[in-house]
């Protein structure tokens, strides 16, 4: 029987496991493919503080390093089936069942990809789905973002004062988001010479270039007339999802599938917790990922030690 | 005309700069002493992912250093007065008066001391006001809690599976803390050969030791008799304290004066923010205070957009 059994090695699982394992408790991770989760993926991050520069990639093996020294025992599985309501909670994986008196969710939150050709390819090379994480990169270039909701018109004000240039297109023919700061945006496009030019109703056909993102071509879904845009970044704000598909009918999420906790990280079921992006929250960066790993670990060390 | 002063330039401060720079925002900080806070004063960090083991000192100048090089202007003075309430923000310091759009408190929280002598001599080498933080460095040793509030028993708790042996001294003649936690000590208190041992109505009257902290005389405070307790650590935990009295009769404050904001790191006045441990919440580490940071950083740009 375990302290915990967290599901997820990305930034937030590790934090929880380095707290847990510091303070003794008897963890288990299991994690889909490897330790680091997006991060891993990521190219180059230069918004973790401690690190002016470091890949991704070693990043999250620093981490990983970090509570694999301290002894963490970690199982490379799917999850198949949650039995998370009762007092001891089990989770059955490829390599077994494993049961313990706390479940720590930290299943993260995957960008919605547009499904153009190429989109793959260019991933870190021109096309980013975080104006947060890579905005920086693209000081005084030509980008696009492109999504029609709110995370498009504030990544847009985001990279207004980075990028010399930046188009917006949504294939709708309006912004579904808050008045103030598409007014904002508004105002900024309808000024002479503005930095902002927005598409409506338009989508991104194609994704061009040789060795990194080069032009895109847009059509006006109204009249099918096509437009090539030189661009130096794309960034893709579609929308994010969270993988909690088998938790929907015991877990209390949000509309889009983001997990509902307190801000100790609790969910709605005794000794189930949820940290990282997952999560229902306001903004998704590996160091708010952490935070919240270190958070649920003392919720769970706090819940632990009120059982009989 | 600045974007944001940051008053404090702990990992709460340094991550909002970071997240402010990166966005290209014009923002100064205000720190006192040197950057990286309390940090900056640590012996050994271990909790903080990514870095196995670093002085706190190293840890600080890291942080420091990644916003110095994207051109971080700090100002080193006390803070005279705050004027706040209105849309532009106003700050007084030995260096003249700052003016910005917006604010963000990072002023940190200090370890009520015990003012007994020798107890600087001691920190870092015995004698901690962290548990979570310093706990790790004493597996199988013996230590002693000093305190009489939650803070000590979920302590105590928390060391409980590290620790050989754990003392609770505590002035008065109960705990004043949830029934739950405490009830859980009293169980654990009364077996046999108990880890825990419960000294009531008893101060710390010395600290002793060479290089180190060996042992601690504890008077009890109804017969006046003498106690010599050999120890390998000292965990002061007899109150918090956040520096906010030039504020309290402008902001929100929780009865300790830490300062009350929603999860977006915003207080009770519009412009005006908070992050790190100075602000009232659960769990106060470095990486909680730089995702706090983070998260202050994207609120207040998104203020900004708002802004006329």
């Amino acid at each position: 029987m375990y302290d915990t059994i967290i599901v997820g090695g990305g930034p937030a699982g590790l934090t929880a496991a380095l707290y847990a394992l510091r303070a003794k408790k008897k963890i288990v991770m299991i994690e889909r493919m490897i330790p680091g989760g997006q991060v891993a993926k990521t190219l180059t991050v230069e918004n973790y503080p401690g690190f002016e520069s470091i890949s991704g990639f070693d990043l999250a093996n620093k981490m990983y390093e970090q509570v694999t020294k301290l002894g963490l025992e970690i199982i490379y599985s799917d999850i198949l089936e949650y039995d998370i309501t009762g007092s001891i909670k089990k989770i059955k994986t490829h390599n077994g069942t494993f049961e313990a008196k706390t479940i720590l969710l930290c299943l993260g939150a995957f960008a919605v990809q547009l499904e153009v050709e190429n989109e793959k390819k260019f991933i870190g090379k021109g096309i980013s789905y975080c104006a947060t994480c890579d905005g920086n990169f693209f000081k005084d270039k030509t980008v696009a973002v492109v999504g029609g909701g709110s995370s498009s018109i504030e990544d847009t004000l985001y990279l207004y004062d980075i990028a010399k240039k930046i188009y917006i297109i949504n294939r709708r023919d309006k912004f579904i988001c808050e008045e103030e700061p598409l007014n904002k945006i508004k105002t900024l496009s309808n000024s002479d010479n503005s930095k902002i030019e927005i598409i409506l109703n338009s989508v991104i056909t194609s994704l061009n270039g040789d060795d990194k993102l080069e032009n895109i071509t847009v059509k006006n879904k109204n009249d099918n007339t096509l437009k090539e845009l030189k661009i130096d970044g794309l960034f893709v704000t579609i929308g994010r999802k969270p993988d909690t598909e088998l938790l929907k009918n015991t877990l209390n999420l949000d509309d889009i599938g983001y997990i509902l906790t307190d801000e100790n990280m609790k969910t709605n079921i005794d000794g189930v917790f949820a940290a990282g992006d997952v999560r229902h929250k306001t903004l998704r960066q590996i160091v708010t990922a952490c935070a919240d790993g270190a958070i649920a670990s003392m919720s769970i060390n706090n819940y632990i030690s009120t059982l009989k």
